[in-house]
């Protein structure tokens, strides 16, 4: 039955209902954390082999470069055609680096901020820069741009990517917007897979100010949950096509292919966007670390392909954790018409949305032992106008704990919902 | 014999001489490569352990981190034990950080450029900020600060560090002075030791600006050529003597200890300024490659005292590079009275001066196939105002090359004091 066809009396009892249920859990005295993307244990097991997969003597780059030495500042070059798949570009459009994109995201950006783009005004001159913030989104990007005093604007996201209407209505109109942060596949939290014709409007873009830079961060663009992923349109590519190829910086990882704390990050661009990047680049280091370039590679047996197969292990193991949370969302929650959530394809995250209820939620989980990501992390300034959105995270608990936080969860939904519906 | 007191006879007769031997160097097509202070391949050789020194199952930090994962931040406890008496500070005082000192130098400087000092008024919003330079230094520490818009300001080394008197006086009147690059210990080019005395006037500084930074690159902290090395006052202990523990940042690196390509990097400060980094840590990145920090704990057995072992194996096959080149000069070049170069105890750089022949010397080496350092390098925008610092770095070469390489440097020094004499 839905809530909202509920009586004073079924409310009351549906309520009281619920109170009971949770007042069962808490005391269970739970510890569970669905607080962040991360890759549970097993999954990191996967890839212990990269440990040790070199030997003393492995230490020499194809062109006989020792990887153990300085330089090589834009990374070794099977490096970059290793990666360059994985981004859909051409090896010489990528810079290998450490072990971390969010830092080079940040590198990027504050570049941008101390001495422009390509050899601009920078950003940090004008009184006030702006970046556009695709909502529900990334809190880390966001928190990039804040911290290095820009103004965040949300942008709603749709369907198939943030709303491009008012994406190319705003960067036309203000030249004070110099940025938007997108995560074209499989987007955090929404899941949403940007179509082919958002990313060709994102292409064809021409924003007022001419220093403006997509920050396309491709985080999750080989961590399918389906046997047959969609294929998206290559941003740069299309860039090209359209004359535009300088408007964007794409970006991606091995953070949660490989371990984490120990991956490879990249950046790919144009030429002449690249050309200044590395200009930069030379002056903050010199060089990332080659040996893990080097072990990378090793590991992978110098393939993408093997990368692609690699992602099929994790597939097995975080894909049964998503059904759960899935299947627990809809058999408890969908007769009562108080919540929707994503059914992403992959990713990370079920993004969960019941209006006026987020904070709520959160904390009764809390109080119950369970952590989620706090209410309103996905908005700029941490502010959700519907005080709706729920970033959940089910990868890293086992799938035993995840059950019992999802059982939590949706009584705490449950529960929200009866004491909103009884405060009308 | 003395130049200044050959005649023109014999001056005629020595420049033809020398005239003689450089072409006899120049038809021997030489290639050797004296341009950076990097380690040798018998170097690197030394820590080849360190790249399988984890089995696959050995990633758990002492406290039962996972250290392949996301997370921690500002390193592994036990990663600021072993670092922390390379900076003679204690273990809460140091951050562990990735591969490379000079990217989290940069990260620093630009830091300070967006976002301030401790929350100060970020430099960036100043008309004009300027760097105070002792010269001859280090080219890349000066690179930064140009590239991030700071205007570079000399000040003269002496014998024990930077003259101290135009340092104090220039920042207590100047509030447009934000911050000195220092090398202290066997400074780079010269080998200066900062005296104690030097070193506690830095710790007393009382600049007119209050977001004034020492950036202290103790880069060479353990790098000694000598039995006995000298032992110097700490910054930091220092500083908080004088109630002045927040201005400055010590830096260090493994970069010259086990593989410069994949290395560690640690940074230090009072508690005051590492808050404030690490907040500001918090926005660009999840964490650093706690692999690679478990990789070097157990590479050292966990112990700095196997690191400074580790360090005398180094010594052993450059100490004998430091001699060659320092023999050659004495030998060849003392009697002339044209030069006078450095023998410093420790470092990787001896440091060259003939007045009005450096580019020439550099030019003269060039066209006989022997590179090194661009003269002027370690003078701000590259312009050395008396043309006479070299920058000689003997340490990648092997003891052969570096003989050859020394024969036609001398060469060369004399030729162009010939030249330089008989212009007169």
């Amino acid at each position: 039955m839905r809530v909202a066809e509920m009586n004073r009396e079924a409310l009351e009892a549906f309520a009281a209902d619920c109170k009971k249920q949770y007042e069962a859990f808490q005391a269970q005295g739970l510890k569970l954390d669905m607080s962040r993307g991360k890759p549970s244990p097993k999954q990191l097991d996967l890839t212990n082999g990269i440990t040790n997969c070199l030997s003393e003597d492995d230490y020499k780059a194809e062109n006989g470069l020792d990887c153990r030495n300085y330089g090589c500042l834009d990374g070794l070059p099977e490096a970059k055609a290793f990666f360059a798949p994985m981004l859909g570009v051409k090896p010489e459009d990528v810079i290998v680096c450490g072990n971390s994109s969010l830092n080079i995201m940040y590198w990027a950006m504050s570049l941008a901020m101390t001495n422009g783009v390509m050899g601009s005004k920078p950003w940090g001159k004008y009184d006030k820069v702006k970046v556009l913030c695709p909502v529900p989104g990334y809190d880390r990007h966001f928190a990039v741009s804040e911290f290095l005093g820009m103004e965040l604007v949300n942008v709603p996201m749709k369907e198939d990517g943030p709303d491009m209407d008012i994406v190319e209505k705003l960067v036309a109109e203000d030249d004070t917007i110099k940025a938007i942060w997108c995560v074209p596949m499989y987007s955090n939290p929404g899941g949403v897979v940007y179509s082919d014709a958002v990313v060709k409007r994102f292409a064809a873009l021409k924003p007022k100010a001419k220093d403006f830079r997509i920050f396309w961060d491709n985080a999750y663009c080989v961590h399918h949950l389906v046997d047959n992923p969609p294929v998206q349109a290559n941003l740069l590519e299309e860039a090209k096509k359209a004359g535009n190829e300088d408007i964007c910086y794409m970006f991606a990882s091995t953070s949660k292919i490989t371990h984490p704390g120990s991956g490879i990050a990249v950046i790919a661009a144009s030429q002449n966007n690249l050309a200044y990047l590395k200009k930069a680049l030379g002056f903050s280091t010199i060089g990332y670390d080659k040996m893990n370039q080097l072990r990378h590679l090793r590991f992978f047996g110098g393939k993408f392909e093997n990368l692609v197969e690699h992602m099929k292990k994790h597939k097995a193991l975080i894909a049964p954790k998503f059904q759960i949370v899935e299947s627990t969302l809809e058999q408890e929650l969908a007769d009562l018409d108080i919540a929707n959530w994503s059914n992403p394809q992959g990713g990370y995250f079920i993004s969960f949305n019941q209006k006026g209820c987020a904070k709520r939620i959160v904390s009764l989980c809390k109080e119950a032992g369970v952590v989620l990501t706090g209410a309103g992390a996905s908005f700029p300034h941490g502010v959700d106008p519907e005080d709706e959105n729920i970033r959940i995270s089910p990868t890293f608990p086992t799938e035993e704990e995840l059950q019992k936080a999802m059982d939590v969860f949706v009584c705490a939904a449950k529960l929200a919902a009866a004491e909103q519906a009884l405060a009308k």
